[in-house]
């Protein structure tokens, strides 16, 4: 569990295994030029690259030269870059570049970038022609340690978050620690969050090993972000293969996000990134479990220090209770017998279950102030 | 295979088998005001019924009705009728209905319609939150014997038909012989060539009986139309049975579709109906076998008359060589190497080939005058 057992110079595969479905996930350093890289893709002539604005001119030309002796044609399409493009209007720019392409059933969708972009791209994968194949190059950490890997698509609805989308898996899955460079401080910590959330919900010495390596997360020690990518990768792998289609357990990998999507849709999407929400959203979490009985305060404390350690917020916007109340109503998670929460029964193990609407409430008094 | 074996009166069950994706389809008289026709449907606290504007008023409040017991809320979508309208603006309006109305996980959407109602359903059905279970109630005779069957869904782009999908099984098909009755009868044509297509690529002595008993199917016999449904959807069921993602043999069922949606396309989405199309196609796709070495004249005569008997166009729009080439070059059963044609390779056998050119472009002037 020590990070210097790593060396970030050596790729590390992490398996996902889903059947027939199955796939790697590869982390490492100067993988994305490498050629190699790619020898699990299946061949094809054509290939596009779906990125965004902001990554294009960073990794867009490596990654396309490296391609080139796998696909005769390589194509790529250029997202405006954040949350609130994550919409239909956007995804059609795919289906357009892979149409005016003549592109096939056979032709490879490479997502590089976020979240977004491997959302976007993967749903839009998902869809052309009922389905082609396609892989994961996240370039942010969030992606790399958590929306790139388990095959979870999506476009946002104005009425609510991820609404729109596909459980499809990528052929493979490539994390090149290198792009985590020119990160923006802002999302580094993002990401951090989804990093944290393994510890609570699966594996507390992984927390421990996060408070222990903080600083060196935080000032992007590759070999302290390689371990927390591969730790994450290999939670998640276990977690996502137990319950691909989120029939159960899979919720787990939720904790946070009730209250997380409630903020970031109450803000209008963009406003926060994904990760502070989540952030935020996991100490009101722990806040709840502790309400309910589950965890002790000093529980509750530890998670907050570490969120903001990480540079994350942990106390939510005014949005006043009856407006969480509603956003959180129309959330994918609520079902018949109200709103379900991912809550910590104990340390390093979490369930989903409801809570009375007055104890929500005390909650969000409680923490958006 | 004497139709009078099978008395409408009496509902068939056909089962298809996709492991865990399993499902049948009944087929009877008098099924859809019944609630014990739903028996199968999982438990679910809401249900979305999407229709269209013609068929609501004829059958959706006899649906609802019988639908009362098992669901406490039951909302409904009525979108434009039409080809035309198979796009994502009309997609949009179900993924509205679902999110105003706070449907959850478990709802059960019902696609009660023809197959344009199916394939945006099922697609909604397919992508809301990414997967709630679907019903297929097929009310014409083109979705009872083909479209409602086997999980394609899909909406059209305007650069391509069908090319945005999934492949997503609904938990049951219900197929009525009674809704067929207020079916016009150019739909009945329609679906007859759908019908007519199971004999060449898979039994000749379903087409033997198709051409005895086209009398009482141009005259909605009911036995004769209850047997035509349950052989097409049993020859369906075999076929997708063994190949439910199209990776290979399932293509035969696109028999007569490549030259069929570039009529469709050429002229415009709506002008002629799939099914007139797929007629037509078939036709040209039999000369294209014939000209192949595959089959003889005879029996493109037959099958020509057949599907002129059957009230279908065997003549297409002179839209030029080019014209056809290029919009099949887009369909999606292209791929690099060539325009794939469903070609007839003996009398009820299949398969998918290329074709030179040349020989497409004399079969495109032979058939379009």
């Amino acid at each position: 569990m020590q990070a210097a057992s790593l060396s970030p110079f050596t790729a590390h595969r992490v398996p996902i295994d889903l059947g027939e479905r199955s796939y790697d996930i590869t982390i490492g350093k100067a993988l994305l030029a490498d050629p190699m890289t790619w020898d699990a893709v299946p061949a094809a002539a054509s290939a596009l690259i779906v990125t965004n604005a902001t990554v294009a001119p960073l990794y867009a030309p490596a990654l396309a030269s490296a391609l080139q002796t796998r696909h005769k044609a390589i194509y790529s399409v250029i997202l405006p870059d954040g949350e609130e493009h994550k919409n239909w209007q956007t995804l059609n720019l795919v289906f357009d570049a892979l149409l005016e392409n003549a592109c096939d059933r056979r032709t490879v969708i490479y997502a590089l970038g976020g979240g977004v972009v491997g959302d976007m791209a993967g749903f839009a994968a998902a869809s052309y022609m009922r389905g082609i194949p396609f892989v994961q190059v996240p370039t942010t950490l969030l992606a790399q340690v958590d929306s790139s890997v388990g095959g979870k698509t999506a476009i946002n609805h104005p009425l609510g978050k991820n609404m729109i989308g596909a459980f499809y898996q990528p052929v493979l899955v490539v994390c090149d620690q290198d792009t985590l460079a020119t990160l923006p401080a802002r999302e580094l910590s993002a990401g951090l969050a989804e990093v944290i959330k393994y510890g609570p919900i699966a594996d507390m010495d992984f927390l421990d090993w996060i408070e222990a390596n903080l600083e060196d997360l935080m000032a992007r020690e590759p070999a302290a972000l390689a371990h927390a990518v591969r730790r994450s990768c290999e939670i998640k792998a276990a977690v996502v293969g137990q319950d691909e289609r989120e029939a159960g357990l899979r919720e787990i990998l939720n904790f946070g996000h009730t209250f997380g999507h409630a903020i970031e849709a109450g803000l209008g999407y963009g406003k926060w990134l994904h990760g502070e929400a989540v952030g935020c959203g996991m100490v009101m979490a722990m806040h709840l479990s502790n309400r309910l009985g589950l965890v002790s305060p000093a529980l509750v404390d530890r998670v907050t220090t570490l969120v903001r350690g990480a540079g994350l917020p942990v106390v939510g916007p005014r949005l006043g209770p009856d407006r969480y109340l509603a956003l959180m109503q129309v959330d994918k998670k609520a079902r018949a017998g109200g709103i379900r929460f991912v809550v910590i029964d104990a340390p390093g193990s979490a369930s989903v279950r409801s809570a009375p609407d007055a104890m929500v409430r005390e909650v969000i008094e409680a923490c958006c102030t």
